[in-house]
């Protein structure tokens, strides 16, 4: 069974075109490391101060600098400082809307590792708080079909009269 | 507005807990560099040679000969040797079932650089066949409900007798 897209238009054969502006490969350039992946999991759990990133990751001092501050420039953390009476100013760092928006990427990470190399599933679960049905990321039209592999096909996108 | 998820059971607070078998981070072992996700890409694109891919991802020979055989590796392509008249022996590499599992983490991905890395929403766009519809990786329950990330619960996953 053949798991490739059908191209479409002008994309069809692939060797006709480079893949140019590819979004991918863009988005991979902003979230480049497995760190990079891990803190933003840690984020989507709560975490918001340095030090209980560089644990909870397991990843040294400088790397959580390196890290964070890369997060912050690309404008997928935002950094508040704070201050406990009596104690020194820290930092925090939490999750902007544009940062939230990968929360897809990282559950099907989640559910394919969860599925192909754990043999109980994972340890954690995600559930659906309404219904207590476990959640995960499908591929879905806006009409709001399920969409299998084999129903997808991939297009030139079609330029508004704005753009 | 906080964008992390609610833990429940022995998961809350984060403090109490390491992320052990975390399955992120167990896929970003497998899948562990940008240039493996974009030979994913090609892959499902239907680029099956190793000069293809080696140009179309932009990457050295080296480099794709060290992914490709990573990517066999864990099961995520499998290689064929094939040979047209006349031709010396070559080699081609396809998805797997396991490897095509992957494509919700290549749609999420995607999705995300067409909307906040390119003015025009990316160069290409998902489209569902039957319905034409654009495509996107979304979180949905088993029940069929759409789950916004404020109706996201991480919990333990229950063992069932036979683990």
């Amino acid at each position: 069974m053949s798991h490739t897209l059908r191209l479409t238009g002008r994309l069809e054969p692939r060797g006709a075109w480079t893949a140019e502006r590819c979004p991918i490969a863009r988005t991979l350039q902003v979230v480049s490391t497995r760190s990079a992946f891990l803190i933003l999991r840690e984020a989507f759990y709560g975490t918001t101060r340095f030090d209980d990133f560089a644990e909870r990751v397991g990843i040294s001092e400088p790397v959580t600098a390196a890290r964070l501050r890369e997060l912050v420039e690309h404008g997928l953390l935002e950094r508040e400082d704070y201050r406990e009476p009596g104690q020194r100013t820290r930092r925090q760092y939490r999750l902007t809307s544009r940062g939230a928006e990968l929360l897809p990427v990282l559950v099907a990470l989640m559910q394919w590792g969860g599925r192909w190399l754990d043999e109980h599933g994972g340890p954690v679960t995600l559930l659906h708080r309404e219904c207590g049905e476990p959640v995960s990321a499908e591929l879905r039209c806006a009409a709001g079909h399920h969409v299998d592999d084999e129903e997808l096909e991939l297009a030139p996108r079609r330029r508004t009269a704005t753009d």
